[in-house]
């Protein structure tokens, strides 16, 4: 991408409203763009970072036999009143709407009870079953406050997947490998030494659900972990009775901040009881159909992890999802010849620099969005016939000899 | 994709409140799944489709220049209570919802307003224009009835392209250019020659807007088409007036039915002009920016190209867009074990039917999901040391070696 011909600047002020260093960055480096507290557009540089984190889930769910799929952000209260959550008591974070037609909508803050209805179209034997079905969809959240940029959305993208089973000892096992699936992708993402698999209430029907909490100073959950950090509990199981459970009455817990990137809930029959989904079993008798559930907030995750690795001069992505490879800059004449030539075939991996700008800014600019390597050819370079290489993480700059730049970058 | 590991069936019947033809098969042959009238989740084989044709589209607006962003649901009331857009009486298909902390929101039921307020962070000098954005964003309308499948969404995939110039000039060039590129798409889709440029009214800003109207017995507008179908008209302007103005008064038109796939509209300042979207022009007087949108219903393309193709039997995709380009069955020990030879390395060209049933069943699924070619490995074309290949379209069969199948197909 050639950044003369993008519509995005960077800024150099960052928005008044904007608290959360996320929010601040993102908006200035041009990533994002705010319409509402909780409530982001993504711009050409945001939405790749989304649809690279979008590809590691994917690929790694795939891998899982999981099936890719698209519901509604538009609800039909029907299913959402036969489990007791329509009501604004029970959940306290819808927006509602009314159709043309007559009747209320709710618009979608997770979709359990729609999937399940859907099943009912789909599952009437045990030849059926299992079936692991995700999507990445938009969810709308009420949300009093939002002031963590994207951190906490009021409109936000996540991937939910929905698995159905036969037996307890099936999703048991397919929770494991679900479990195991979110470590390889937040080992993708780079922040798997941060994230930690911390016990959380597992409502009535299990003992404990797990969420997958990236330690963060302005994560908005409070987790308790021990020495080696093999034990970590959300403060909401964090009591005697929870400790003794675990056999970590003797270990020392320390309290820290962290946000919520992930969760694995095994539901068992709390949807598909009271919405009925049954499958007629081996033995002919009809059997209610066992369930879980497995998030990831995909735009949280943008923000959690521009949060984790920025600096004082802007954003530092990792390369797995960087929106770009390579930053170019072609100073003089000569140099800007070498950097077209450089760009030519690399158009993917490469945002080139050729705004009519000076150096400085350009370097400045490179530093902001975050992009993993820099490449410069100067007149400079061209006289060692080489180009410069710095690396955004470590602030590392070396030569390469222009043979080596256009055969192996 | 193995049809034995996925969880969507097809149905024999047809739902019983779904009329339109392209809402009936898809649900039949499980691409879609109704949650509500005019509003629709799209299941594995669906979203593949609707992934494709957004392949096509994004592929030409690239090349185009255009960049890619999205944009959010969620909107604020003030910049559409600047265009008189927000208000019921002007706009009638709005949803409405309030937020938690106070004040109403709406559903964005198109995206003019928000684009032109986020310009004004990116817009300041001519040398910041010209500006082309698109998005494939979810767009939501409060209709009465929607009755016509995936024809008519209350909730529906749409591309939205807006551009940005500093003269009518470059406007006019621009539109052009999208004209083309839009021809492109529809012959990449396989519609071109049913889907014609159609002179709409262009409001108080332009003489004319120009629809592109695919013609069809099931759509929703009414067209005149002259002998050679070089001059079309939407009801709405065909009068002596502009029959005049085109010079076709001796022309004779007939009357059509046709579906309203894509338009596009010259802008100018109507929404820039009251959200004051202006620029430091090269003699630094401020000037208004000129806009023109452009649009194409996404999933309403989908039911659009399902209804033209589909036949007695089922559907009918265009290889360009369809799911899989193969339906693969095996037939007898040696025939499943050639076919599993066959899928290897060819998932995801290949829709593999291993379902444990008889043929003549998997032969009419194969039809009914309408995917171009039929692949069938039998003990009968063994003996040739052949496969059975037969086309959707045509409904034509024949052999191919098994050589030729292994190294070309």
């Amino acid at each position: 991408m050639r950044l003369s011909k993008t519509f995005i600047k960077t800024l150099r002020e960052a928005p008044k409203d904007e608290t959360a260093k996320n929010g601040e960055l993102l908006t200035r480096a041009g990533y994002i763009h705010k319409e509402m507290a909780g409530v982001y557009d993504y711009l050409p540089l945001g939405l790749r970072v989304i649809e690279n984190i979008k590809t590691i889930i994917r690929d790694e769910l795939n891998k899982l036999g999981c099936e890719e799929i698209s519901m509604t952000t538009l609800q039909n209260p029907e299913p959402w009143e036969k489990t007791g959550r329509f009501s604004d008591q029970e959940v306290d974070i819808w927006f509602k709407t009314e159709l043309a037609s007559g009747g209320e909508l709710g618009l979608a803050p997770t979709h359990e009870e729609p999937i399940v209805e859907m099943m009912k179209s789909y599952v009437s034997s045990y030849k059926d079953l299992p079936i692991y079905i995700y999507q990445f969809q938009t969810k709308f959240r009420n949300e009093l406050r939002a002031k963590s940029g994207i951190l906490r959305g009021r409109e936000f993208l996540m991937k939910d997947l929905y698995s159905f089973h036969t037996s307890e000892e099936d999703l048991d096992d397919f929770y494991q490998k679900v479990e195991e699936a979110y470590r390889r992708i937040f080992e993708r993402l780079n922040i798997a030494d941060c994230t930690y698999e911390t016990f959380a209430s597992g409502g009535i029907f299990s003992k404990y659900s797990h969420e997958f909490q990236t330690f963060l100073p302005v994560g908005e959950d409070t987790v308790y972990y021990n020495n080696d950090k093999s034990v970590v509990l959300n403060k909401e199981v964090y009591n005697e009775e929870v400790l003794r459970d675990l056999n970590v009455t003797d270990e020392k817990f320390e309290e820290t901040t962290a946000a919520e990137i992930g969760n694995i809930f095994k539901l068992k029959f709390k949807y598909t009881e009271p919405l009925g989904l049954k499958y007629v079993d081996e033995d002919n008798s009809q059997k209610t159909v066992y369930m879980g559930c497995y998030g990831i907030g995909v735009s949280r995750l943008m923000g959690v992890i521009a949060e984790k690795f920025a600096d004082e001069k802007g954003l530092n992505w990792p390369e797995t999802i960087a929106p770009f490879r390579y930053y170019l800059i072609g100073i003089g004449e000569n140099g800007e010849k070498e950097a077209e030539k450089f760009y030519n075939g690399r158009e993917e991996l490469t945002l080139f620099d050729d705004r009519d700008k000076r150096p400085g800014e350009k370097f400045q600019d490179s530093e902001l969005m975050g992009i993993p390597l820099r490449i410069v050819i100067s007149d400079k370079t061209l006289a060692e016939n080489s180009a410069e290489i710095t690396d955004r993480k470590t602030g590392e700059s070396w030569k390469v000899s222009l043979e080596k730049l256009f055969d192996s970058f």
